[in-house]
């Protein structure tokens, strides 16, 4: 499967005292590209939930290679390497004018409205595969 | 009705690139000092949602008076100045080590899920009055 | 002076509970209209800091008038309604789909990188009037 | 090395749509324990930083087990099962009510202000060992 760009500004808020953005941020734009990457593909995420599906996140990391900075233009570059009858994964590089500030990835579990794990909607893996 | 005081230690997280807690966080703080002077009076903010009442903002504002570093304790002191049939007024004054360093205020309405206005639950009004 | 808007796409982040945006992330996304306004003058706020000036905020407020939610697109409309010796307002109305949703303002004052008021910047006063 | 433990009371502005802790703020908890772990061992990361010394995040993650919500207190217990020349890891493992939450950890490497790596400070292997 082809791979997704999505690109963002940095924000005031996302940064700390340290003159960088916060660590814990990274995982909001990581949101922003998978939310970006499904729309891409024809998936609303916003609709699924509509219909009792969510995307409940499994795990996460991000290894932070280069400092981001307030006012900079990130590109986040995203993957889905995995593909399970439930799950999925995906992967995650960040540069800021071609120079790679974060590499990261996410697993995400589809489930119900009550949390239990549910198998991928058809339409959803119809658009992923 | 009587003041209440909460206390809580600033976060990295809450900080900017200015070295001080950037200004839209002020807003998580009087979040905190309102459940904690709900608790105060035995009122759970959390039951009355399972209970189908929510505390909707209507309105908020912060005059920042001087700034607020990473690591500082600040003391929220909060009061009900104001309780109408469906509506609260809640205010804030922050302080570091007796250093005032903020003022604000929130207007909040009673809703049902759907977010339309009801009458504040009798137990509310009995504790705040 | 005109007007400005910027748009901007709510983020999963940016929820709370109730299913709706958290109230205090209102003032982030003033926060990058005011960002994205200066910019359409020729001004660039992180240069801004680079020359020694900090835009610090003295106040901000914001009246909630409709509920905002993931997904929604956000038009935020900047006016600076006041420009003093080194201080200014901003106004701001936040609209989706022309459906007004919030009403705010903040107030900034020039500072020096240690807080102290400052003259605003000359080129600032320029692009502003 | 013993572990140590912090607790928090999950606010609001933590939680998201789907009505839990938005996945990114967990790492906002690490930071919270990691600084109260450091607290207990009689080192301030404030006046680290003070002195220059910066404690820089390389790689951090999560694995959520078990959904965390608004008001719940959580306990996180930290651990440090890696000390190198410039650098740490830590372990977390959060819990609610003795129910597993999340599990965790984060990579630092000293730097001084400019972002180069140093050797660990003195103060600080001493009290970590």
């Amino acid at each position: 499967m082809r791979a997704h760009e999505t690109s963002l500004r940095i924000r005031y808020q996302e940064t700390d005292n340290m003159g960088v953005v916060y660590y814990g941020n990274y995982f909001t734009w990581f949101e922003v590209a998978r939310t970006e990457y499904f729309r891409s593909l024809g998936l609303i995420y916003r609709d699924l939930e509509a219909k009792g599906f969510y995307l409940m996140v499994a795990a996460a990391s991000c290894r932070y290679k280069s400092p981001a900075k307030y006012d900079d233009m990130v590109t986040v570059k995203s993957s889905i390497p995995e593909i399970k009858n439930s799950s999925l994964k995906f992967e995650y590089k960040l540069s800021v004018d071609g120079r790679l500030i974060a590499t990261g990835d996410s697993v995400h579990v589809f489930t119900n409205r009550s949390g239990h794990p549910v198998r991928m909607p058809g339409d959803v893996r119809k658009a992923l595969t």
